[in-house]
């Protein structure tokens, strides 16, 4: 691959109020830019200034969703350090999302480094209040232009960065969900492991429906028997039941969260008993009414835990520990953002300076 | 709504080859906008000179998919006159979509009003060769610049021309179609009855591998049992089994085509027999075996009728009709090519004049 060319913009923005932040609502002044055409490959590594992209109307993309996209996220230390988490499994799931929708793959180190680079140019954005961070978003769109329904011979990987405060406005406030019955997610075979654009379109309608009724989140359940529990909106999910923790196994439907194998690695190494395992939501049911579910929380890059206080399915509701947040859910949420922050050792070498 | 703006364009483009068309490879000199925002709802309805669409690179429809559309076509007729066919059954279908992924209704009866004066401005666009037309492709997509996984709160409504000649660079012969296994497109309670961008990446994949073993679509099987049939690529799919017609009953998973209702309505007048069922591919398979397999074709707005000259299902090859296009085929392409076009009389009230 060439050289990365920079071109530093001549205007810089007024930077936002690190109090109120929000999820990407603010965009730094520069991203990176790469094209790819048939034949040539990948090409034209850039970092330009932060501005509007000037699609054709016919673009694939805004037609057909060819798209996918990584989100992970660089913490500023309080030794001023810059660090970026486990970024070569964003890489490797990214090139994954991008072998089930026929898009080329990327040489993942390479887009690292581009990461690092416009992380540089832009670091005096990131923000270093608890609890926020600079979310970074690659994401790849197909950018032919013509309306056949086919792979696109030509696309764009475009990283943009947002400095963003916690994810949930209530914090980490524990988090009432709806199971949902209705809607389906993703299906075997479909494009449910892959960060499709077009999965998260699926699940707009039922989070509009689940918001109406006083839950923040849904939680889908398998799109052939609505029995067995796959993920939270943009998380994947764990129980605390009777001293064990649980989790839905990768089983072609659900999302390989980044997150989520780090709490794995983390609760193994803490001789904590973890299963990847099928769950039906009347094993949770009954795990409520036994009081034997101590604990449940979603995963993700941008929550990172997200404690669930209550669950409601086929008219019942479960409280989950009092509607508060769990020891495991805290201690998991204290040691991954401890080592995000660099302010406890990172035994796994899961980090990487900027 | 207000009234539309129309802005023409100061140059004009040079108009493509009639015998050389494509399909959606060329657009019209205008197009047609519409925004919406919450709060004020559709607005500014204006024809504005074709042009590139600048977005913030945190549009919500680059990254989580938030789009719909729709396909239909204008025919010039001999005597000059310009036909639209059942443009109301795509606005509703449209509106289906919208309330599936979330997004604000909109007036139909406007939209068609809006399709037929952008047609208006564009006439000269519309060829006139055998199986030439003007391609109309209404799209929604979601505008707002941030990465929150919701509903957007800003629209486009956007309307594109693209003058085409036949779907399949093959013309009428028939296409070989393999019967897809693996790949899901949709499932019940997903997305497969919306015309939602995200199910169209679903299928690349499928389509990719199907292209390099010699097939040019991909006929779909429920995602569940991976059993019965759904539909082809772009198209529903119709099979003549022994003197009566089948195709799949929409069951939530399948796309309710505008040509497949036509299709229904006109076997129905001919007293030919016509079932609306479940159906599997071993059904399909053992019709092939006992010879009572008599015609398969696929139909779309795109290619109208596209007979099936081959199966490919679990290394059987299955060959219709001597792979050639069979008699109803035949006479369903000329009886609704032949309305579209006006040379034969409009019995069913379907066209609608420009």
């Amino acid at each position: 691959m060439e050289e990365i060319q920079i071109h530093i913009s001549e205007t810089l923005k007024d930077k936002p109020d690190e109090q109120h932040l929000g999820f990407g609502q603010h965009f730094t002044d520069h991203m990176f830019l790469l094209d790819y055409t048939s034949g040539q490959g990948w090409h034209d590594p850039r970092i330009v200034p932060y501005a509007p992209l000037v699609l054709d109307p016919a673009t694939l993309v805004l037609h057909y969703g060819q798209a996918v996209f990584e989100g992970l996220k660089a913490y500023r230390t309080e030794g001023d350090k810059i660090l970026l988490f486990r970024p070569e499994k964003n890489m490797e799931r990214l090139n994954r999302s991008n072998e089930r929708l026929g898009i080329p793959n990327i040489d993942g180190d390479f887009i690292i480094h581009a990461i690092q680079t416009l992380i540089g140019v832009d670091q005096d954005w990131i923000p270093s209040g608890e609890g926020t961070s600079l979310y970074i978003r690659p994401f790849i769109i197909a950018t032919e232009a013509c309306l056949g329904v086919r792979a696109s011979h030509t696309y764009k990987l475009i990283v943009i960065l947002s400095p963003v405060g916690a994810y949930y406005s209530e914090g980490i406030q524990p988090v009432k969900i709806n199971v949902e019955s209705s809607y389906a997610r993703a299906v075997r075979g479909g494009l449910g492991t892959a960060k499709a654009a077009g999965n998260y379109a699926a699940s707009i309608k039922a989070q509009i429906e689940a918001k109406e009724e006083g839950y923040s989140q849904v939680l889908w359940l398998d799109a052939i028997e609505k029995k067995y529990i796959e993920e939270v909106g943009s998380m994947n999910i764990f129980f605390k039941i009777d001293g064990k923790v649980i989790t839905p196994e990768l089983n072609g439907s659900i999302l390989s969260g980044v997150t989520r194998d780090s709490i794995i690695h983390l609760l193994k190494s803490w001789d904590v008993s973890v299963e990847e395992r099928q769950i039906s939501m009347e094993e949770i049911y009954q795990a409520s009414c036994d009081n034997t579910l101590e604990e449940a929380f979603g995963t993700g890059t941008a929550a990172v835990i997200s404690p669930v206080g209550e669950l409601f399915w086929m008219k019942n509701k479960m409280i989950i520990n009092e509607g508060q947040i769990g020891a495991i859910s805290q201690r998991l949420y204290d040691t991954i953002t401890g080592i995000q922050n660099g302010i406890l050792p990172d035994t796994f070498d899961w980090t990487l300076e900027v």
